[in-house]
Formats: C-alpha cells, sequence, structure tokens
C-alpha cells in the first residue's frame, strides 16, 4: 500500500501514457454480507474508467461499432489494497500504455477520499472484426489516433 | 404468508395455466449488507422460471430470436413475503396463463426448502418484431403453440 | 405511454407527496443481447432515487442503521414504457407518497433526456427491528421526519 | 489455447494440489450487446468454483463465519481465451496449491461443453479477523485442514 504500481512500460521511442479520470459512488447493491464492495464488482469500476478515457481522448465503444471492430479484453488483473464501504467516492484513473501491436493496454488505479490506492489493476484488450478474427492491419481511424497521440495531440 | 397468490385468471373459454419449475441456490454475491438477497436480484430468479418453461412446453428464447421476434417485459410486479439468505435453496415455478391476445401472462413462486412460499411476483409480456413494433397477427409457430395448449398435448 | 401513473394516493388530511431526483447514465454492462437496458436492472434505477430522496429530506440509510431499523421492500412493481439504450443519461424521479402507517410508499419516474417517460413503478417498505419483526410504535426520528412533513418544513 | 495454464507451484515438500468442479449455465442476462458473456461475469464463475471446492474438501464460508476469519482476495488474475454465449454449459474447475503461508492460492479453469479451455485465472485470499487486521497464528480449524490434506485425506 502506499507504492502505487505500474504494469506496463511506455517502449523506448513510444508517447507517455495518456490518462482520464471519473467518479464513483457505491451503491448499497454493490455491498456484501461482509460490509465491503464485493471483489467481483471492480471490473465495473475499471469499465467507467475506460469509457471516461474514450470520451476523452476520442475511442469511444461508439467509434468502434460504427467500423465493425470488437475490443474484447483478453487478459484483466486486479489488486485489492483495502475494502471500499457503501456510499464512499471514489476515483477512478484509467491510463493507456503505448503499444505498438494493435492492442490496448489499460492501466487503472482507484482512489478514495482520503487519496488513498484502494484498488489497482490493468486489462489487455486485443482488437478483432465481428466474428472475432484478430485485425492486421490497424483501422485507417485507430491509426489516426495513435498519430495524434504520437504528436502530442491528446492528453 | 401461507395463501399463495394468483395474479391471473383464466377466461372462461381459455385451457388451464402451464406450469414449469426450477431449483436455484443463494450465491453469496446475491446477499446484502443485511444478510439477505438484495430485493434487486429477483427478476434473474423469475427468469429462470421463464428458462425453465420455455424449455419444458417448447417456448424458448432461441425460438423467439429465429423468427425475428422479441417480448419485451412491459410490466413486472413483485411481493416479498421473506427473506432469502447465503446457501438458501429455492424452487422457482412459472405458471403461463392463457390470454387470447399477443401476450404472456406469466404468474411465479419461489418456495424455500421448508415449503414456504417466500416471493410471489407476474410478468406481462408483449411481442414485437425486431423494431419493437408490436405483432398484429400472430406468427405460426406461436399459434401453433396455443393450439396444443388448447388441444391439451402440454404439460 | 405519455401519461404519467400515479399509482398511490395522498390521504384527505395528509400533506402533499415529496420528491428529489438524481441522473443517471447507462452502463455497457446493463445492456442486453437485444441492444437495452435488461428489465431486470431498474430496481437498481429506483434505488437510486430513493437514496437521493434519503439525502435531500433527511430520511438516509445510515441513519436507519444507527437506530437498529430495516425498512425491507415487501412489493415492487414495474412499468416499462419503452427501451434504454447503452450511453442514455435519464432522470429518476423517487416521490414519497404520506400514508398512516409505519410504511414508505416510493413512486418512481425514469424520463429520458427527450423528455419522455420510460419507466415508471413503486414500491412499498415495511419498518421493522433487526430481527425482521414489525415496529409497532414509530421510532422518535421517524415521528419527527413525519411532523416535519406535515408541518411543511420538506421538500 | 489448448494449454491450460498453471499459475502457482507446489513448494518442494508441499502436498499435491487440490481440485473440486462444479456445472454452470450461462444466463441471459450475463450476455452483453456484442452477444458474449460481460468479461466483468467472470469472478462469479470463479466464486461457484471455490464455493463447489469449499463444500467438498470442508472448508466452508460458514466455517470461516463461525470462527470470526474472514479471507478476502487481494488479488485476482483472469485470462480469456474464448467468448461464452448464452446458454452454454460450462465446467468451472477450482485448485488449490499448498502454501506454507496463512493464504489460499485458488487457480481457475472454465471449460465448455467442448472440452475446450475457454478462461482460466487465479485469486490469492489472505486470512483476517473481523476487523480485516491479518491473521498471524494459524486457527485450529484451519492448521487441521491443512494437516489432513498433508496427510493425504483430502481430495
Amino acid at each position: 500500500m502506499g507504492f502505487p504500481r505500474y504494469y506496463f512500460a511506455t517502449p523506448p521511442e513510444g508517447p507517455l501514457p495518456l490518462t482520464a479520470d471519473i467518479a464513483r459512488r457505491v451503491r448499497f447493491e454493490e455491498v456484501d454480507a461482509l460490509n465491503m464492495v464485493w471483489h467481483g464488482r471492480y471490473p465495473s469500476y475499471f469499465e467507467d474508467g475506460r469509457i471516461a478515457f474514450g470520451e476523452k481522448h476520442g475511442l469511444s465503444y461508439q467509434l468502434f461499432k460504427a467500423h465493425g471492430v470488437m475490443a474484447p479484453i483478453v487478459q484483466m488483473h486486479v489488486d485489492y489494497h483495502g475494502p471500499l464501504r457503501f456510499n464512499d467516492t471514489v476515483r477512478i484513473e484509467a491510463t493507456l500504455y503505448w503499444n505498438d501491436a494493435l492492442r490496448l493496454d489499460f492501466d487503472y488505479k482507484i482512489i478514495d477520499s482520503r487519496q488513498q490506492l484502494v484498488t489497482s489493476g490493468y486489462t489487455v484488450q486485443l482488437l478483432t472484426d465481428l466474428h472475432g478474427d484478430l485485425l492486421l492491419i490497424p483501422p485507417e481511424w485507430f491509426q489516426e489516433f495513435k498519430n495524434k497521440w504520437c504528436q502530442g495531440h491528446l492528453g
């Protein structure tokens, strides 16, 4: 605790990571019989961060859908540093690390109102067509996003 | 409590209701900070009953999908007679009442291992096309289901 | 559709209903294979309205807990007038109607960004102690809330 | 794919891992707008495996509760090898690896009806008292479980 975890690293020539964040308040229904948020609800928190990222940096779900591209999560990891309680308000940070391949490497931090890191984690997404087959060539709109990122026009 | 509730009635010329049931055990994640199943999880229990009904009597979700028909729920009602706890095993009964119109009137009962009625309720579904527009004429496969029911070939 | 539904009525001598509202945006995970919010997720929307009401009018979950009182939902009803889609932003209105008995009669409306009523419903809650036994005498803090309501000091 | 993943290893003197499994069928509500089980629902699948393990090998949630011990999950990892669809029936395998410390190292596999490994993952749990403080000395009932395991009386 106290040490933020970094799961991904930027490759030598890559641009710095991009970040977005959003607030969320714990609902009664999310809390289990032990009075803490059930561990299985955190993917929803990470997804809030990912959605906020997409809106801030122009990489929304709607854009993927419009182009017939899916970005299924192939790996998810969560480290629980402390519990969340009913009515707690947290800040969810989603950070995208550069990857030369056609994949999205998101790192997450959940920070409570006392500025403690309560949860961290990451997800890996691959880009596929609507049949679930991996894309081999970056779609134009995706390459454009990466170009803007490289040129420092995002963030 | 102790008195099962009947929400629908069979019209004079209609056939008797059809029933199916299925068992379910309460998961840890369904239980709230007050150690009982959160009230908002019961639609999932009712749906288990509806799915079991569809499989027993030949009115499955897959059949609707194959014919481009949806059956959205337009009304849901739940009466909570007592709490459910972690690990309780219950029996969910779904009963379809005859309705001359293009709608599905399901009645539900959830019965615990001591044969107590802990929850009852109902849903109303209408038949629509994939645009959400109400069907005016019964699809052939649906009429066939109703014919079998009338002739006593189901149940 | 188009006509808001009123499920409860104020008795002759009772004060007018009290209202609170809150915004909510549809998450990806709430949407089903038919691209609409699954009908079973609406209790969560109603609960958001109830929580907002408690905070605005001084009848919070924490207050109940501090006094060892539960308010289990014994009846829930939902009328679905139209679908909700991913990313829709809605307003949830929770309205408490006066009841002379020790119960809470909440009426709900969910209104989309085009001011259409997409969902309405109600819940009934009874007041119990921590064993689940009905309270026969109103707790002081609850009577105080009702007095303020009668005297027009809320709303 | 095709190669099961092993996340934990048995230490030199430790007994072989213990396994339990359970079947589960995908519910309609678990499937997202892309017609596959939403990635955030898999913690529930893993928990089913863990509960089945506890019942088979005598390490149930009720036992922990009776002794005032919690076993919060401090780490969770999921690898998604392929999608799950509505109505799929899967087998969930939970395997506990020996660890000299007061922790539970569970490895999970989800296997579909064609015997394909669709998901794998692991969780790490620590033992705490009801205040969330780590246990330093193994409770008697827990040591007994470990003794039986060492002596080959489980599995």
